[in-house]
C-alpha cells in the first residue's frame, strides 16, 4: 500500500517533469514565470513575487529580462541547420539578438561545442555579459560546410522583473525549515527540473500534515535567486531558519549523495546522515570544496544558514550534466521517489527531535509498566534494549537524533519508544531550542 | 616470593567460592545473610544493613522477602525426578509456593529449558510478579514421559527486610573511592560469586595499607540493592567519590575485559585502560552499550557516579552464563588471581595518582643531582629519558596517569620517578582535586 | 635563474662550513668566540655578548671557561699516537689538564671509544664534573699494545665568559619570530655547523626584505646557552614572540624532518607542517617525545615559546651522529639549501599569513570584476577555484594558513589571491594578534 503510494509519487512527479521540460527557462523571463504558474496549480499557496531589474542585490545587480522569440542557422542552401524550437539548449541563454549572414570561419566563434562528448548539445549561459551564441553537437559541427550562413535570434531585453515563488506552511512553531531549489534551467532534467517538482511534491505533502516547524519554500532562479531572496529576508531567516535543504539534482536512480553546509555539523547536516546512512548506506559523501549550487549563497560568511543537500547524481559529477543528454531518460519516477523519500524523512526526522530527559534517578522499574520481561530468562532481552539505551541517555544533553546515532537505529523508530516512555511519565520531550 | 603470595591469594579467593557456592541467594532472604556473615567472617568491618521490604526506592519498590526451604517435582511413579536439594538453579527465584499434581501438559508451562544448550539448567527469576516454576536440562525435559505429576515448593514471602554488607576503610583524604560487588545470585562461581571474593580480598589488602583515599565497598542485591544504596546515599556519593568499580565477572582465566562508564573517561575509566593496556594488552573493550550490570544505575543520568568494570569474561558473553554450567571448573585461582591483580593495580595507580608541578624554569640540571649522567657519549641516554618525559610534561595541567600514558609507562613506575624528583625539590606533587 | 640563486647560496652556506670546521668549539671560550666573529663577518649586524662565568641561570651555574692548547699521547717508542691537533674529537670535551706516563691498563678508563663503529671517533663532553680522557676509533684502540704511555692536555679552565651571539632585524611589528642555533659543537657537521650556516644566511635574506615581524635571531651554545638567554629575556620573549625555530641538523640531503613543539598546535607547528607537507610530502614526523635540542628549554612548562624543528636528518637518528663521521662529506650544498628553503618558504608563509574578511554578502559578482569568467560552460571553472574558495572562508574566525590547508595549496599562492581580492575590495586581510 505504502510502496504503491510512493510509487505513484514518483511518476507524479516525473509526469511533472515531462510537463515543465520543453519551457525555456532562464533567470529570467517568460519561462521561468510560466513554471511557477505550473507549481502554482500544483500548490495554490505559491505566491509568485517579482523585483524590478536593476535592483541592487548584495554585490550584484538583477540583469535584464530576456525572452527570446526564435533563434536558428540556415545555411547557404537555404536549409534551417539549427533551431532553438528543437531544443532551446542551442541558444546560448542571454543570447543578444542578431540577425546576419556571416562566414563559417567567423560564425566559429560563436558556436560551442563538446568535443569530448559528440553527441551533447552543451548548456551555456552569459547572463552578465552582452553575447550571442549557438550551441551543437560537435558531431554537427564537424559537418558544417565552408560558406555563408544567417544567423537568426529573436530575443529582447527587457526593464522587467525577476521572478520568484513563495510557499509559507505555518507550523506550531516560528521555527523554520527552509526548502530551496531552482527554476531557471531550460531543458534538462536531473539539474535541473527535478528539484522543482520533487520539491512541489514535499510542499503537497507538508500541506496534508500539522507540523511543528514553519515550511518557507522558495523557487528561485539559481544565484541571483538566492541572493535576491536573501537580501531580502536576511534577517529573518537567520532568527527563524534551524535546518533546511537546497533541493537539486534529485531526479536519476544512480546513486544518493550528500554535500554538508559550510559548517559541517547544523542540524540540517546532522539529520541528512542520519537518514542516508539509514536508507542509502553507501551514499557519496562531497565536502564543501565540492559545493556549486545556492548553498554557496546560503552559507556565505555572514548569511551561515544551516543549509545542506541531499542528492541523487550530484550537478558536475555525471556525463550528461548541462548537456542535452540530460533529458527525460536520464530521471525516472524510481529516482525521484528515493529522493523524495530522503527529503521526507529527513522532515520527518526534524519534526520528531527533541531533548528526551528522563524523569527518575536510576533505571526507571520497566517490568512494573510492562514494558519490559517481567521474568529475567537468558537471551530474551534484546527486543526492549533501545527503550533502555534511550533512558540511559535521555539527560537531557543531547537530542534523540544524537541518542538514534548512538544506538544505530532511525529516529522514526527511537520516537515511538520516546512517545511511550512519555506516555508512562517516564520521558519529558522537550522542544529544540 | 610475590609470585608465590598471589598464587595463594587466587587459591585463598577460589576456596571462598568453594565454600558459598552451596548457599541459595536471592536479592533478599537468609541465602544473601549467610552470604554476608560469611564475608564479615573474613573482614570484621563489614557491617551488615537491612532495609525493610516496602520501602520506597527510586522508581522501584523493595519487594517481600523470600525464602525456599524444599522443592521438587516427583513421577508418578513416586520418584523424586527434579530436587531444589541437588541444585539450586532447579527452582525460578522468588518462586511462590505450589502443592499439587498436574498432567505434564500442563506442567510444561511451568518449565525452563535451554534447547540449544541441552545439559544446561537455566538459571532464571520473576521478582516482581508472582510466578512459579521448575528449571531443568533439555535432555532430561525431553525425557519426561506423559502423566500426573506432582510439583511442590515450600516456599514463603515475608514482610522481611533487603540485607547488604558495607566496608568503610578511611584514608587520609575524604575523597572516596568505591567498590561494588552483588550477592544475589545462586550456585553459579563467575557470574556470580567471583565479585564478591575478590572483593573481598581487596578489602582485606585495603586493610593492611595507609590509604590516601577512603574506600567504600559494598556487598548488594543487583539492581534494586544498588537502587537502594544509591537512593540513601546519593548526595553524599556524588561529592566524595571519585572513581569506582562494578567488580563482577571476575573469576575466570579466559580473557580481560573492559566496559566503560557512562560518561567513558572518568578517572575510573582512565585507570582502568592504563592498567589493562600494560598487563592485558588484548583485553577486550565494550561500549557502554554493552552494560548490564548494576553501572547502569551507577551511571544513570542524574547519578553520574564515576564506575567502570575490569573483568574476566563479561556476562552474556560466555555460554555457560546463567546456566549450571558456570560452576567451579569454570573459575580457577588464576582466573580469580588475575582479576584481583588487575583491580589491585588500578587502586594502587589511582592511589599514587597526583599533579606534578616542576618546580624550576627550563629543565632542571639533572647531572648535578647524580640523576643524570654527567658525561655526554652517544646512546646511554635512555635509561633515564622517564625522569626527563615526567619534568617536561610536569605544567600543572595534566596528571601523572596522563603523563604515564604519554610516556606509555606503568603509572607505578613513573612514580617512583617522582618520588625521586620530589626529593630532590624539583617536583610538586600535589593531590587530585 | 631563481634555481641558480638557490645553487649558490647552497655552495656559499657549504663554504663557510669548509671555514668554521677545524674550530675546536665548546659551549665556552676561544673557539665559540672565533665562531661568533665569523658569523659576524657575514652579517655585520651580529653583536657578540658575554655573561660571566659563575652566573646563576635558572637551575644551571655557567661552567668555567675552558680552552686547550695541545693535546695528545704518545706510546713508550715515542711516537705520537693520538693528537688533538688532528682532530679535536679525540680530547673530550672540557678535559681538566694532564701530564703524566700510565700503563695502558690504567688508560683504558680515560679512553672511550665506540665498538659497533670502530672506525668512528666518539664526540663526548664532560661540562659540569672535572675529567679527563681521550676519544678514538674501536678500530686504533684494538691496536694499542700493553705498555707506558704518556698522556699531555695542556688545557686550562679561568673565571672567563659564556659568549653568544643576537642579531634583531626590525620590522613592523614588535611581533617577534626567533630563530635560534647552536655553536658549541667542535668538528661535526649536520650536527652541528650545518644550524649556524643555515641560520646567518636566513639572516642575510631576512636584511633584504621589508618585514612585517621582528626577526630574533640567535647563535648560543646549546643548553646552557638558551637557559642563560631565557633567564635574561623570559618575559620578553613570552610576550612578543609568535613563532620560532630551533635550527639544527639541516645539512644532509637524506630526508626532511620535523619536529613538534610540545604544545603541538602553535603557529611554528602549523607553517612547518604546511609547507613540509608541500615540499617534501614525505619528511620524517617526530613526536615530543623525541626532543633532544633546545626546543627542550623553550618549551619547559613555564616557558612554553612556540618553537618547533624543521630538520634534515635528526639529531640522534643517523650513524655518523655525534662521531667523526659526521663530517665534510656528509652534509653538501643540495641539503643545506633544502633546509634552507624550508625555512625561507616557512617563515615567507609566516609573513604572508593573516586573517582575510569578505566585505560582502553573498558570493560577491567576481564576473562584473574579471576574476571569474562571465560565460558559464560546463568544465572551464576549475582555475579560478581557489578565489572562491578563499572567500567562502574568509568569515574572519580563521587565517590564512588554515584556508590553504583546507584548500590544499600553498600559502603563497593563496596569498595572491588574497592580495587580488584585497585590491578589488573584496577582503580586508588583518595581521594576525
Amino acid at each position: 500500500m505504502k510502496r504503491n503510494n510512493l510509487k505513484s509519487i514518483g511518476s507524479e512527479m516525473y509526469s511533472f517533469i515531462v510537463d515543465l521540460f520543453p519551457i525555456c527557462r532562464s533567470i529570467t523571463g517568460d519561462g521561468a514565470r510560466k513554471t511557477l504558474c505550473y507549481l502554482k496549480d500544483i500548490v495554490n499557496d505559491l505566491n509568485i513575487y517579482e523585483i524590478p531589474c536593476g535592483t541592487k542585490v548584495f554585490d550584484w545587480t538583477i540583469p535584464e529580462e530576456w525572452n527570446i522569440n526564435e533563434a536558428w542557422i540556415q545555411d547557404s542552401s537555404g536549409n534551417i541547420i539549427i533551431d532553438f524550437k528543437k531544443n532551446n539548449l542551442h541558444v546560448v541563454g542571454y543570447s543578444e539578438p542578431v540577425n546576419k549572414t556571416i562566414k563559417l570561419s567567423e560564425l566559429r566563434d560563436y558556436l560551442y561545442t563538446l568535443p569530448d562528448q559528440p553527441d551533447a548539445i552543451p548548456y551555456v549561459t552569459s547572463y552578465y555579459k552582452k553575447r550571442w551564441g549557438f550551441c551543437l553537437s560537435y558531431s554537427q559541427f564537424k559537418t558544417l560546410a565552408d560558406g555563408n550562413y544567417k544567423v537568426f535570434i529573436d530575443s529582447n531585453f527587457s526593464n522587467g522583473v525577476l521572478n520568484y515563488g513563495e510557499i509559507i506552511i505555518k507550523g506550531k512553531s516560528d521555527k523554520e525549515i527552509l526548502l530551496s531549489t531552482y527554476i531557471c534551467h531550460p531543458s534538462m532534467a536531473n539539474n535541473e527540473l527535478s528539484g522543482p517538482v520533487v520539491t512541489i511534491a514535499l510542499a503537497k505533502w507538508l500541506k496534508t500534515r500539522n507540523n511543528l516547524f514553519t515550511y518557507r519554500i522558495i523557487f528561485i532562479p539559481e544565484t541571483i535567486g538566492s541572493l535576491t531572496y536573501l537580501s531580502k529576508h536576511l534577517n529573518h531567516l537567520k532568527s527563524h531558519v534551524i535546518a533546511g535543504f537546497n533541493i537539486t539534482c534529485v531526479g536519476d536512480n544512480r546513486e544518493y549523495s550528500y554535500l554538508p553546509s559550510r559548517n559541517g555539523s547544523t542540524l540540517s547536516d546532522r539529520i541528512a546522515l542520519h537518514v542516508l546512512n539509514h536508507i542509502a548506506p553507501k551514499f557519496k559523501k562531497y565536502t564543501w570544496l565540492d559545493r556549486g549550487s545556492d548553498e554557496r549563497q546560503y552559507c556565505a560568511p555572514g548569511v551561515d544558514l544551516p543549509i545542506a543537500s541531499i542528492m541523487r547524481t550530484k550537478y558536475g559529477e555525471y556525463p550528461e550534466y548541462h548537456t542535452s543528454l540530460d533529458d527525460l531518460s536520464l530521471v525516472n519516477p524510481e529516482g525521484l521517489e528515493g529522493a523524495y523519500h530522503a527529503l521526507k524523512t529527513s522532515i520527518e526526522g526534524l519534526e520528531k527531535n527533541c531533548i528526551p530527559i528522563v524523569t527518575v534517578q536510576g533505571e526507571p522499574n520497566l517490568g512494573s509498566r510492562n514494558l519490559y520481561e517481567n521474568i529475567s530468562v537468558k537471551n530474551i532481552r534484546n527486543s526492549k534494549k533501545s527503550i533502555l539505551n534511550l533512558l540511559t541517555y535521555a539527560d537531557g544533553k543531547e537530542d534523540l537524533l544524537s541518542i538514534a546515532d548512538k544506538i544505530n537505529i532511525p529516529i522514526a523508530d527511537l520516537y515511538e519508544d520516546a512517545k511511550l516512555l512519555e506516555s508512562h511519565n517516564l520521558l519529558f520531550l522537550n522542544e529544540i531550542k
